[in-house]
C-alpha cells in the first residue's frame, strides 16, 4: 500500500516545513503547497512541491483530485500582528478567503480531516490565567480575528458538512530543528527568541524590549513559548486522532509554564556564552503582562508533551542560524 | 449639480427596495446591484439597476467607476438563520466573502463611506436586556457569525485604510411600504408576521408557534418588532451622518420595546378582522425567550425614531400583500 499523503498549505514556512519533515519519520508523504510569499523552497525536502496559492480554489482541487490525501494541514496564512493591524486587507483575504477556498475545495474534492493552525492570539488579553480552550476568545486584532474567524468556519462546516477537524492555538512558536535540518525565519524578524539572538550574535546593534515595569516577577513580560518540533508533533499526533476517529477538538499548544523575556536572556546568555545588548523601551499598546496556556487538553486528548521546550533546548537549537555556538 | 448617488448592494431585496424608494424621496439616486438571487426585479423602481454578483469584485469597481457613488449601503447578503446551519459555505461565501470584496472594491475605486445591514443575530443570547450596542456579540450560528465577521472588517478596514461606516443591527424587520409600492416577500417565507397572516388570509392552514410555555408574560417569545419603512429611514440618516463627517457607529435599530407571539397575533385579529389558527409546538433550541433593544444610542447619534413601528401600523401596511384587508 501507498504511504497516506497529506497536504501541507504553507509548508514551505517555519512551522510548516518542520511539520512536514516529521510527517516524513512517520510514514506519511507531505504534499506542501504553498505560494512562497513568505515560505522557502528549499526547506521542501520531505515530500512533493506544488506552487499555489491559497485563494486558488480551483488549483486546490486539481491538487487534491492529484494527490488524494486522507487530510490537509493548512498552516498558509500571513502572520505578523502589526502588518494585521496596517493591512488587515491582506488578512482578511489570506486567513478568512484563504481559509475558506481550502474548505471548498475539501467539500468538492475530499479530504474530509482538516488541522489548522490556530493561534493564542485569538484569547486577546484574558482575565485569568492560565488560559484554558474554554476562555472566551475576544482577539484584539485583525491577525487573531481572522484565527477566530477560521475557526469558527471549521466548526461550521463540520456540523454541517460531516468535516473532523482539530483547531491548534499556539502560543510563542520558537526553536529550531533539532537535528539541524531547519531553522527559524521570518522577514522581517519580529519575535523575540530570534531577535535576541540577532543581537547577542551582532547582527543588530540591541534587543529592545518593550516594558520592564509590568506586574511581574522581574518586570518584563511572560510568554509561554513552545519549540517548533513540539508544535510538529502535536500536528501527527492530531492526524492520527482524526484518522481513528476522534472528536473534533481546538487545543492549546503550550507547555503551562510562562518565562519573562530577561529569563529568556539570561537563558541566551547561559547557551551560547553572548550577552544580549537591550534596550527597555515603553510599554506598546495591546501587550498584555502575562500570557500562558493550561495545557492540559493537548495531553489528555492527544498525549502531547512538549518535549523540547524547555529554555536551553529552545536556544540550543536555535543559535547555531543566527552564528552561535551553543556551549552545551 | 447632480443628484449624489449611492450604491444599494441587494437594493431588490426586501429592506433594500424599500431603502432605495426613500433615497430616491430625500434626492439621492440608488443604483442598485442585485444578483436576483432572492431579490425581485419589479422592486428596482428608482435608480439605475445592475445585474452583478456580490463576489464578483471586479465588477463592482467598473460600477462604482461609471457611478461615483458617495457611499455604499450594503444589503446583499443571505439571511436565513436555519439555513445558515445546514449551509454554512453559502453564508460564508456570500456574506463574509461578499462583504470583503465589496470593501475590496471600495478602496480600489472610493466611495470611503459605507453602511452595512447586520443583525441582533451577531448578540447571540445575552444575559441582560434591553440589549444595547455594549453587550458581548456572541452569535450563536453561522448567520449571526457572519454578520460579527463583516462587522469586524469593517472596522479594521476603516482604522487602516480611512473608511467610515455606520453598522445597523437590526432586531425583528417586518410591515411594508406605507404607500403601498413594496411588500414583504421572502422565498420561503419564515418570518412570524408574513406567515401568521398567510395563515389569517388561508393561503396556510396554521401558524405553528414554538413554545408557549417561556417565562415571558403570556408563555410566547418576545421579539423586538421594526417597520421596514423606519429601517429604510435609519439608513438615510446613517448616509447623512457619514456625509457631514460624523463617526464610526455601530447602531441597534429596533424600539426598545418586546411585543410576545401573542400580542403579534391579536393585532392581526383586530386589524384585519381574521383570527390567525395556530397550532402550538416544542420549543426551538436557540431560539431565546425575549429580546429586545436598548434603542437610545440610533436616536442620540442620529435622531432616529421609529414612526411606523407599533403593531397596527406594522399589520396594517403588511396585511395587502397577504390577500387581506385592514378595517382600520
Amino acid at each position: 500500500m501507498d504511504a497516506p499523503r497529506i497536504l501541507v498549505t504553507g509548508g514551505a514556512g517555519y512551522i510548516g516545513s518542520h511539520t512536514a519533515k516529521l510527517l516524513r519519520l512517520d510514514g506519511i508523504e507531505p504534499v506542501v503547497y504553498d505560494n512562497l510569499s513568505t515560505g522557502n523552497r528549499s526547506a521542501v525536502r520531505w515530500g512533493p512541491f506544488v506552487h499555489g496559492d491559497i485563494l486558488d480554489t480551483a488549483r486546490l482541487v486539481e491538487v487534491i483530485e492529484q494527490y488524494q490525501p486522507a487530510a490537509v494541514i493548512h498552516f498558509a496564512a500571513s502572520a505578523y500582528v502589526g502588518e494585521s493591524v496596517a493591512d488587515p486587507a491582506k488578512y482578511y483575504n489570506n486567513n478568512v478567503r484563504g481559509t475558506l477556498s481550502l474548505l471548498d475545495a475539501c467539500r468538492q474534492a475530499g479530504p474530509d480531516k482538516i488541522i489548522f493552525s490556530s493561534s493564542c492570539a485569538t484569547y486577546g488579553v484574558p482575565a485569568v490565567l492560565p488560559i484554558d480552550e474554554a476562555t472566551r476568545q475576544i482577539p484584539i486584532n485583525p491577525y487573531g480575528k481572522t484565527k477566530l474567524m477560521a475557526e469558527h468556519m471549521l466548526a461550521d462546516y463540520a456540523s454541517a458538512f460531516g468535516l473532523s477537524y482539530v483547531s491548534l492555538r499556539y502560543f510563542n512558536a520558537c526553536g529550531a530543528d533539532p537535528e539541524g535540518d531547519l531553522g527559524e525565519w521570518h522577514d522581517p524578524e519580529t519575535h523575540l527568541i530570534p531577535r535576541a539572538l540577532m543581537a547577542a550574535a551582532g547582527k543588530i546593534p540591541h534587543l529592545e524590549v518593550f516594558g520592564n515595569d509590568y506586574d511581574t516577577p522581574d518586570g518584563t513580560c511572560v510568554r509561554d513559548y513552545i519549540h517548533v518540533a513540539d508544535l510538529a508533533r502535536a500536528h501527527v499526533l492530531a492526524y492520527r486522532h482524526l484518522a481513528k476517529g476522534g472528536a473534533n477538538l481546538a487545543l492549546n499548544l503550550g507547555t503551562g509554564r510562562g518565562f519573562s523575556i530577561k529569563e529568556v536572556l539570561r537563558a541566551i546568555s547561559e547557551v551560547t556564552g553572548n550577552d544580549v545588548p537591550v534596550v527597555f523601551r515603553q510599554r506598546r499598546p495591546g501587550d498584555p503582562p502575562a500570557l500562558y496556556a493550561n495545557a492540559g487538553l493537548a495531553y489528555e486528548t492527544l498525549g502531547f508533551l512538549p518535549y523540547y521546550s524547555d529554555l536551553e533546548t529552545i536556544v540550543r537549537t536555535a543559535a547555531p542560524f543566527f552564528g552561535l555556538e551553543a556551549r552545551r
